[in-house]
């Protein structure tokens, strides 16, 4: 069954913990955003994972040095599944995984900033990554041109496990799930609806129609 | 004059404040390193500058996305430079000056990851980055075969304002100068160092001799 995961790019751990209050029954992965880490600090990890012990917490560090390091403190506060940067070498992500594997827990590799995401994902797959995010980050959507539909067909010739992230959204997370995506992440679709709690069971209801 | 960058790979707020407060004759940077932020969040960045007004506070945020929300939240808790990643798309580099220039402070571009280094100091500097780091990651200087020297070359060739880190440290300083460095940022040199101190004063002996 395909997982729901909510981005959360908000910058205070209130909010946060807020918006999750309303949407948890509808969702699987709590994703802590970039942005908030930083503002907040590993502080958020802990406090999340406590109001929702029953959930994934998924810490986005976007590591791109001192793998072993980031993701051992990401874990320690609580997260489930931490991220490391695609575009990080080798030994910053094998650091990563060896923290993971020392926590039981698991590494998702975000392919943002990478040229051929589907090639770094079958690599960082070998390495041990639990998935491997394709992604195409704020910045990028804002972009003049981009498309969703470039990460839907990666998903679906990656060959590997994968997550989509990059304005999934109601119109089209079904054919994000269809392409194989073992996990879909909404972002604005859900914080920045009027309604996230109608959004995020919407959103729930469309991946488990398909 | 060249500047002397403490980079503070430490994970507490009260051991960064206990660090620079015995190194503060000695330095002109203050870098508040990534895996600190993520610990402590921005609050981190507050308390140094309160701490040290005269001083330049660094953040190396490392941002490789939502380029100007990131930079934004850091001059606002107190940074005088920021980085981002040059390994992040120019969307994401444009927003992050767009931010220090509205803040009246600068964006400093690390090149930890990018295969060409000396190409995207040239093309960044060119979108307003204040200098570009020129930089081995922790995990890349504990690769065999690691040498600084690669640095020390490409500073010279560069042709932009850059500083070298990766591996700083009193027997290499005055090189990093001599090529052409105007900043030269020591860590593990300085924070590692028995006598963090006399270890921050005598590259602070170096760089001037030079």
């Amino acid at each position: 069954m395909a997982k729901l995961q909510v981005a959360i790019d908000l910058l205070t751990t209130k909010d946060a913990l807020a918006l999750v209050a309303k949407i948890a029954p509808y969702i699987d992965i709590i994703e802590l955003g970039t942005p908030l880490i930083k503002q907040e600090g590993l502080a958020v990890v802990t406090a999340m994972k406590q109001a929702h012990p029953d959930k994934l917490v998924f810490a986005d560090m976007k590591t791109m040095d001192a793998g072993e390091l980031e993701a051992d403190i990401a874990f320690k506060a609580g997260a489930d599944l931490v991220t490391v940067l695609g575009a990080a070498g080798d030994a910053t992500i094998i650091g990563a995984i060896k923290a993971a594997k020392a926590h039981g827990k698991g590494i998702v590799v975000d392919t943002i900033g990478v040229a051929d995401r589907v090639k770094r994902a079958q690599e960082v797959t070998k390495l041990g990554a639990e998935f491997v995010e394709l992604h195409a980050g704020l910045d990028e959507q804002w972009t003049a041109g981009y498309s969703i539909q470039v990460l839907i067909d990666e998903a679906a010739s990656a060959g590997v496990p994968v997550s989509i992230a990059g304005g999934v959204n109601i119109n089209n997370v079904a054919a994000v799930i269809k392409a194989g995506a073992i996990v879909a992440v909404a972002g604005a679709a859900i914080y920045g609806a009027e309604d996230p709690a109608a959004a995020a069971k919407a959103l729930r209801e469309a991946i488990d129609a398909v």
